[in-house]
C-alpha cells in the first residue's frame, strides 16, 4: 500500500462543514461532466446526496456555485459558476500552501508510522 | 453563529485515515482522565468506538500510543505513552504550520461566504 503521509483539509465555519475534498471533487466533476446526475455517477455518489451537497454549497456562499446550464444541452444540465471556480481555486490554494508549510512535522509524523499500518475504523471521521 | 473560517486537518496514508482531530481529542482526553472509558464519556463517544480508535492508533504507529497504567489507579486505567505524546505534538505542529501558511487563501474564501450560511448536509464528510 501507499504509506506516504499526506494531509486532507476541511474548511469549517464554527462547527459547520463549509468545504472540503468531497465538495471539491463534486464541483470538479460537474464542471467536467455538465450535470449533477452525471457527476454523482462518476463519483459513485447517490444523486440525492450530490444534490444536497450542491444545495448546501449554493446556500453557504454569496451566490450559487452551481447553476442550470444555458439551454441546448438537454434537461438537467448544470455548470459551475465563476464564483464556484473562485471558491475551488481558493480551496486548492489552501491545500497547496498548507501542505507545503506542514512538510516538516508531517515528515516527523511519518517516521513514527508502523511498517505495515492496520485497517482503519469503519466510518472513522479522523 | 461563529462564521470565522478555519481548517481541520486529517493525516492520511493513501486512503487510510491515520490521525485527525477526533483521535487527537481522544488521546488528549485519555491523558487528562486516565482511562479510555472516562475519555469516551467526556467526549460523548461510545466505549466501543473509543476502544477501536485506540486499537487503530496502536497498530498504525511503531508502538502503542496508549498503554495500561502502572497499578494503583484501579482497573482499566490507561495512559498516553511517550510515542503518543510525540505523535500528538507532531500533529499539532502540522495544524499550526498549515493554518499559518493558509491564512491568505482562507481569508479569500471567507470573503465569498454568505452572511447567513445554511445548515450542513447530514453526515457530510467535507
Amino acid at each position: 500500500m501507499n504509506t506516504e503521509a499526506r494531509i486532507r483539509i476541511r474548511v469549517q465555519l464554527g462547527d459547520l462543514p463549509l468545504f472540503g475534498p468531497g465538495k471539491a471533487a463534486l464541483l470538479t466533476a460537474i464542471d467536467e461532466v455538465g450535470s449533477i446526475a452525471g457527476a454523482a455517477r462518476a463519483l459513485g455518489m447517490s444523486y440525492r446526496r450530490a444534490w444536497l451537497l450542491v444545495d448546501s454549497m449554493n446556500q453557504n456562499f454569496t451566490g450559487p456555485l452551481v447553476a442550470a446550464s444555458p439551454g441546448g444541452r438537454g434537461v438537467g444540465g448544470s455548470r459551475v459558476t465563476d464564483l464556484g471556480r473562485r471558491v475551488l481555486a481558493a480551496y486548492h490554494a489552501v491545500e497547496v500552501d498548507a501542505a507545503r508549510a506542514a512538510g516538516k512535522p508531517l515528515a516527523d509524523l511519518q517516521t513514527m508510522v508502523a511498517a505495515e499500518p492496520g485497517p482503519s475504523v469503519a466510518g472513522e471521521p479522523e
